[in-house]
C-alpha cells in the first residue's frame, strides 16, 4: 500500500501533506472529501478521524494520522525537510504551533468565509480577525528579515506550514504589500525542488 | 546557566514546561510575567518573543524558544517523555496540535474569561465555546477509552499538553462528569513520578 490523503483540494492544511509527500518523492493517492457537504461528519469518516477534519493521512501500513502539522513532522523525520540541529528543529516546531494558534485561526478562517462561503466571517470582536491576522504577518516579516527560512538557513516543514495560508492571504482579505520579507520568502519557497502548488494533483 | 521560564503561574500553557523540566530532573528559574498588565507587550519582552506571549523558555545557552508545545518536544527529545516508536511519536504530535487548535481556544479561553477576568467570554456564535469545548472533551474521552495515554501505553508530552487546561476545565464552566475516561486519565497523569501541579514552584 501507498500513502493516501483524505483531503479537500482548496484547503491549505490539505496542501501541506501533498507538497511534503511530493517533495520527498513518495507516491500517494488522494481521496476527495467535501467539508462543505458534511462528508467529514459521517459515521464512516469519524471512525477514521474522530475529530472530523481534513486532511487525514493513511500510512502505508493502514494506520491513520490526523493534524496536518503532525503529518509534516512524521513525514520529515530523517529527511532534509527536518532541521538537523536541535535548536533549529525546536524553532521549526515553534513556528508550526505559531501557525496553528496565531495565524490559521485568523488568515485561514477569513479565507474560508470570504473565499469559500462568500460571506463575512462572524466575529465576537469586530476587526479582531484583521488585527490578529496582520499581527501574525508582522511577526513573520520580522523573522524573515533576519533569516531566509523560518527554522534557519534551510527550507523546512515550518515553511510548508506557514506557506499554506500565507500565499492565499489575499483571498481572506489580507494584503501582503506591507510585508516585503514575507513576499520574498514566498518566492524562495516556490523555488524549492519539486515544489507544487495548491491546484496540483498527482496523475 | 540553567533554564529560565518567563511565565504566569495561573496559565496552563506555562505549567507545561514547568512540569516537564521538573519531571526530567532539570533545575530552572522562573521569571513572573503578568499578561494582565501588559508585561508581554513591552519593548524588552517583544525583543525576546516577538509574538508577545508566555511561556517563553530561555535555554542554558541563552537562546529563546516560544510556544509551550514546541518546548515540550524540544525538552523531551531522547527522554522517556517522547515515545520511541515512530507512529506513537506521530500520535503525540497529533494530539499536541489537537490541543492547540481544537481544545485550548475553547476550554482555556473560557477559563481565561470566567476565572481570570471574571466576565463571560465574547462569542461570535453564542454557545460555540461550550459546544466546541465539549466536542474536544468527547474526542479525548473516546481516545482514552481505548488507550491509557494519548500517544499509547506510556505517559508522554501529549498528556502534559492536554492535562494543562483539562484539569481546570471546571474553571471555564466545563463539567467533566460526562467524560469518565478523561477523569481516570487525570488521575493517571497525577500519579506519574515527580508530577507537580499548577501551584508548585521550585524553591
Amino acid at each position: 500500500m501507498t500513502y493516501r490523503i483524505f483531503h479537500m483540494q482548496a484547503s491549505g492544511n490539505c496542501w501541506k501533506p501533498r507538497v511534503a509527500l511530493h517533495q520527498l518523492g513518495h507516491a500517494f493517492e488522494l481521496i476527495d472529501v467535501d467539508i462543505m457537504t458534511g462528508e467529514t461528519r459521517t459515521e464512516a469518516y469519524l471512525a477514521m478521524n474522530p475529530n472530523g477534519r481534513v486532511p487525514l493521512l493513511q500510512l502505508p501500513d493502514g494506520r491513520y494520522l490526523a493534524e496536518s502539522n503532525a503529518m509534516l513532522i512524521h513525514l520529515a523525520e530523517g529527511t532534509p525537510l527536518m532541521p538537523e540541529d536541535a535548536y533549529d528543529r525546536a524553532l521549526a516546531f515553534q513556528w508550526m504551533f505559531f501557525e496553528q494558534y496565531s495565524h490559521e485561526p485568523y488568515i485561514a478562517v477569513a479565507r474560508y468565509w470570504r473565499h469559500l462561503e462568500g460571506k463575512e466571517p462572524p466575529e465576537a470582536v469586530p476587526g479582531q480577525i484583521e488585527e490578529r491576522g496582520n499581527a501574525a504577518l508582522a511577526v513573520m516579516d520580522g523573522r524573515l528579515a533576519a533569516s531566509p527560512f523560518f527554522a534557519g538557513d534551510a527550507y523546512s516543514i515550518a515553511d510548508i506550514a506557514l506557506y499554506a495560508y500565507t500565499h492565499v492571504a489575499d483571498e481572506g482579505g489580507f494584503s501582503l504589500e506591507p510585508y516585503p520579507h514575507v513576499r520574498a520568502w514566498l518566492e524562495r519557497v516556490e523555488a524549492t525542488p519539486r515544489f507544487v502548488g495548491m491546484d496540483w494533483r498527482p496523475d
